[in-house]
């Protein structure tokens, strides 16, 4: 093995993005209109340095290699490509560079984040359009659509990054991965790992296993709850071979509906996979 | 633009891989039984790190720098996935570095190549296997498939890579490349820029219009002359709409006839082309 830990979690990205059918989301056979799979690919490489940062045990807070991640993840024409799945690779990534990628030492790592890492995080939103459910009224102030200008209001409530995340567990599916034990991303890794086979065909095997079992955050989002739960409804159909996963696929794209942040658990489950020496 | 020269050339080698249809080529839609699109993209991320040491101009020898990128490319189970693509990117990529990327320029590191550099090439073949011609047989001590026990050869000879690179002109388009002026890596680079559209798309009549200039040295290794001839006529067939060319994409892989040194032609072509500001 002489891929670094910046290499694993860039592949990671690469990955995901190839796995297919990932219903609703861009693939490997599979764009939506404007955003296309050589966003991903441009978003991937431009990213690199940021994950670089991320990799480097003497390396700036985490939240900081976020955004530089997330800067350069951003050169290219598509929008938001990676957002979600570099935050929930960052506390993995630096867990990895300091020792051991296991869901104790990224749950420290996590709990161990400053105001820094909440400024990195706010900043990183100057970068990129990111779909983000509206703040609760008095949390204006730190609503993450002001970007840096609400760095001030950060600065003064002395939050952390874990405390920003904190307060977005109820609505966002990587907020409460970083808050918790990172939980699903290590099953992930682990439903991986038990599977045999081209480690995309594995992986398409997982996405479809965790899209049927949970509603997808980001759908909810952009499309509401009901949406969520019914897309969850039409994947569990494609587990159990209800119905096609790739005319899903299809359907999904067509109606516009991506399910984004059930992919940034499979990046996440296929870092720690990779990291644990899953072959390629 | 924030992505870096080694981040281009990155993208290039991911770009053309996700190139579709490139008749022949593993591409985002086609892979061969043993050598998939994963491998392509775990041979990406692997060479990063030789990619970074050929885009800093007080790196190490571009043929030491080469070797490097070789290496973490060849992490990964599906074999050579773009051993010929880097060998043209090495000068592309240094000439990035030094100022610009011209074919002069680039000419000039080629032809100030030394002996490390020679000796990183020959090293380069321990990492992979690589389908090469048979050397003439007085050539046999610095025959390549020795790897690192043609060294003291090339040492004791004084040879430069751009002199053992001199000695494959005949049966090897990317020592061609080397040892003349880049032409067809620049003339890609000009195809793509004069397109609209994706660039991915672009690309993919590129490949398809080189394919149909020139045999494909590759081919003609693998299955001999008569072989890359009729796939350059296929190729053309297809080109001139006579033939469907995701049909002729099919045919080549089931016939295991893989075109690479063309798709190692387009991906410095995408370098070249991204490095002059092609939007992804």
């Amino acid at each position: 093995m002489t891929r670094t830990i910046a290499q694993q979690a860039q592949l990671a990205l690469l990955l995901e993005v190839a796995t297919t059918p990932k219903p609703g989301n861009v693939d490997r056979r599979h764009d939506h209109e404007d955003l296309r799979f050589e966003h991903f690919l441009a978003g991937a490489a431009g990213a690199n340095d940021g994950l670089r940062a991320l990799a480097d045990p003497d390396g700036p807070p985490i939240g900081v290699a976020f955004e530089r991640a997330v800067e350069g993840m951003s050169d290219q024409s598509g929008g938001n490509t990676q957002f979600g799945g570099l935050l929930l690779l960052a506390p993995l990534v630096r867990a990895g560079a300091l020792g051991e990628v296991t869901s104790e030492r990224a749950r420290r790592i996590a709990e161990g984040t400053g105001v820094e890492d909440a400024v990195g995080f706010y900043r990183a939103f100057e970068h990129v359009d990111v779909a983000v459910a509206d703040p609760p009224e008095d949390m204006d102030a730190l609503d993450v659509r002001h970007g840096s200008d609400a760095v001030p209001a950060v600065r003064e409530r002395g939050l952390s990054l874990y405390d920003v995340l904190e307060r977005s567990t109820d609505h966002d599916e990587i907020a409460r991965e970083w808050t918790g034990s990172f939980e699903r991303t290590f099953d992930a890794a682990a439903a991986i790992e038990e599977r045999d086979g081209p480690v995309t065909d594995r992986a398409g095997d997982v996405f479809l296993d965790m899209l049927a079992a949970d509603p997808d955050t980001f759908v909810a989002i952009n499309h509401g709850a009901e949406v969520a739960e019914d897309v969850r409804e039409r994947a569990a159909a494609a587990r159990d071979g209800h119905i096609d996963a790739d005319d899903l696929a299809d359907e999904l794209v067509e109606e516009g509906i991506n399910p984004g942040t059930t992919a940034d658990l499979l990046a996440g489950g296929l870092f720690v996979a990779l990291y644990r020496g899953v072959d390629v």
